[in-house]
């Protein structure tokens, strides 16, 4: 484990945009990758679940990536989703994100896997293909809930260092998790919920899609220098947004609205079903910024 | 359906209080609806999941059940969760509620149910007992999820006019339903944490287990009253403690824990694995508290 | 575990009969214990999940347990099935099984049970109530999957030897656990489904309520003589009637008209929503009964 | 729905071949499609669950595809599996299979799809990609439950007449469908274990991965021809090993041995974890086929 990097912080998830007619739209992401870097993340993550990768064709997948990586060109570290359907396709995704230059690959158990016994296995396959891996425990996508045992077997097996536990609650898991193995970084991830207990039982920080992501980043610097109570006066007064945003279903197109509104993306679409926000949820946002005294931005992000 | 009472407005799930040694406590259970009555609900539900039935034995159920009735003495409409493991059982539990006095039985689908198909006939068969039926749509402590078209079918075949909706996102539901159907009354769950969308969609109220529920009743007395801001204003403030209580899992633990501080309830024991929450939970509360200017009772819960 | 005892063998699970009018009908009962005493059965298993018991009310499961127990006296060992919604209910099952002499208790995970570390503690907790437990590791009817390594540490925990393994693939399951502790008494279940897998990776016995269990019973003791190429061709030959009453929700109702077939059941009501079994699967069952030259019995069973 | 081809019959899902080395072995693929047209099945489903598409690269996927087009050129009709992830990702495959000249695109419901009322939108969407349909509904490949009322609805909004029904048990779900739409195609799949009840309640054939389709053809013509007891028993005969090849998890493996002993495959490899069988499975099946009569091919398949 001590050849491992230790990725920590808050890192952002970057979903997918899409033009109006539903293609995806390489210009926004260069805009969300600009934007990120003045938001001060830790890092990025692309192909995350909220990336929508399963929606997206292999072509799109690598022209999505290609332009992230080319945008950031190096400034900050990229961890990229690689949880195929089963370890063959994990393997040739994680040997891509390599030969892209990542920094990490996160991989979360194949869909409906039903032996878990055989995760720690798993990962210590998917570990050879030569790239640090964060394992993702995220029932809610896959279907699979994993033991705090078997994801300490799997972190040993593998090699690893890293995880991002979104099975809730997550602050108690991930207070047993460091019990198991105190030199384990654990990202809290969820949208950002239950972000403050997380930071609270040790977590490294929180890696999600929260289209602040520098409001998390003041949470987390505020309880780094122990001052507890102001990282909960700021936790409370975004929760409104951090919850609105982490609905499920419906939460991403949310997600995407509020970067539209800050400049950054050109629409909201998605690849549900529904590709669009009813007008309640818009009002509804509109409601919630009027609220916490968010603007819109002006004009499109451009960095300084 | 038109014959069936209109059950709307703020509901409170009664918790079951136990003792330091574990035992039913049923004069916390005393305190509790006289509470209640001056929170100005608008009707109990008892053993509803937070209750913990299945943690119940035979006796300790109908000693609380007498006890909440007993000390309410016809003040609030009272509903009964009387969700059985099969048709059989359920009927018996709602042929309980109807002799205590029952305004109305909750009804979910039995565990694990597989074949939804047939719920609409379940629910018919259910509201042969005798008693209005509040259909519980609770796929997280069934594992069964439940189509709109489905539950519509079961309202039409049962003669029922309300629901309880808490499969998550619940405020789109709510609104798939009322356009399937204006005239049911749809009530919220899931602890609040969708309170504000959900009655902006429609719903008649919010029937849940938050400790607080003057804080929920004052929120849709300021959406019917047409003071969507208002109402905002007070959801954003208390939402932090709202979210807490509803975590998975510890929330039961921390919402008994809330009435204590209340002065209602002398224990937050709960009959999970682990009665009791753990120091850095116990923290987190009061650090809450602090931030919301909220302050635990200085002596037990007395009616004035 | 060296105290405990060691079970084994054929044990036949006990299906709880209903007359004519869907009421319990405990001469049935008394009947079917007095032929399982003839097929030669190694015990009796009650209240197993085949029984229905979230489908009868506190006193009609009393009173089929004391049917049986009255009606063994003594002749074979009994284990009850005591699977509570949580453990309070489970502990109060166990007393209750213990005061009418049962020699094991047999408890399958709470449904839904999320955090699974938690089950060596969950058994450990069941087993202070005094009777030897069977582990039952039933996911289709729990929800709740359960790895190797948790089971063989919930054992350890409970000071228990005894499992009964339904989770499919059940031969490869049984055979990893064997080779984490040997000690162990597995039973194979699901109908017999698997029974010949199961036996030859050493299971210790077949525990399900195939109603012709003698036939299971014969497989068994050919696979102990080292008679394998025999035991196979009777599992073979059996197998179309296994396999037809191992079906999902129709096979209750199915098992229960072969025992009326016998001459055990008057009826083959379940508490389902279908009560009975539609013409067509009566037809079937007709057509395999003729394929396999099974007669059914020309009057009631009666000791001889 | 009248435009639709009829697709009926025996139809076998061809399982993707690896070489010793693990990697796709297109002559494999070659010999087995000239064993399908002599075992006379009806058509070929390609990408199946069973194919283990979620392990093939693009590349993989495309290059198993191409052969198996090029090898049938025309002989029988090919329906390809064309689940994606997402709608995008499903439109993308159907388009591929077109343009390979497939006849039909099979689509389950994306994995973990919660809201099922969407379904009957998203086969709609599904078929304005240019193939007809065959709805397949699995839930154990997918974890999403599919009440009859969605499927029929599915059916009816996207113009589909075909569909396969893997939900256990059943025939009494294909009897339900046909009931409510007599004009429907239903196959039934899970490798056979239901054929015979699937094919008494009108199921227009199995379309499955048994590797003896010829068998299963044998039976349904015998149903047919009004020969219920001679289908009886030769579905009773071969029931050992149609049960034997449909176990999870390790049945894929067990498949392609059997393909392998009959000369058309050269290894048994999967792209599990584990990827090939153990030496107990392995002397089961031995045993399987001698008690059955059955005897391994003297040499590689070759078309006479």
């Amino acid at each position: 484990m001590s050849e491992a990097p230790s990725l920590r912080g808050t890192w952002y998830i970057v979903p997918t945009p899409f033009d109006g007619a539903g293609e995806l739209d390489p210009a926004s992401l260069v805009r969300l990758v600009e934007a990120a870097v003045t938001w001060r993340v830790d890092g990025l993550t692309v192909m995350g679940v909220m990336a929508e990768p399963g929606a997206l064709s292999t072509g799109e997948r690598a022209s999505a990536l290609q332009a992230v990586f080319d945008a950031n060109h190096g400034r900050l570290p990229i961890a990229v989703g690689c949880s195929g359907g089963a370890l063959a396709t994990t393997l040739e995704l994680i040997g891509q994100a390599r030969e892209l230059g990542a920094s990490a690959a996160m991989v979360a158990a194949p869909p409906l896997f039903r032996n878990v016994d055989q995760l720690p296995e798993y990962y210590r396959q998917a570990a050879s293909a030569g790239l640090p891996l964060v394992i993702q425990d995220e029932p809610n996508a896959t279907g699979v809930v994993i033991p705090v045992s078997i994801l300490l077997a799997a972190a040993t097996a593998s090699g690893s260092r890293t995880m991002k536990i979104e099975d809730p609650p997550t602050p108690p898991k991930i207070g047993r998790l460091l019990a198991g193995n105190a030199e384990l970084d654990i990202f809290g991830g969820l949208g950002g919920v239950s972000a403050l207990g997380e930071l609270r039982r040790g977590a490294c920080g929180t890696m999600t899609g929260f289209a602040y992501p520098e409001i998390l980043r003041a949470i987390r610097l505020r309880i780094e220098a122990g001052k507890s109570r102001e990282a909960g006066v700021l936790f409370d007064r975004y929760l409104p947004l951090i919850q609105f945003e982490a609905q499920q279903v419906i939460g991403l197109g949310i997600r995407k609205e509020v970067l539209r509104r800050r400049g950054v993306f050109t629409t909201h679409r998605t690849r549900g079903l529904t590709a669009s926000l009813d007008g309640t949820t818009l009002q509804e946002l509109d409601e919630l910024f009027d609220r916490l005294g968010m603007v819109p931005a002006a004009e499109p992000f451009a960095p300084a």
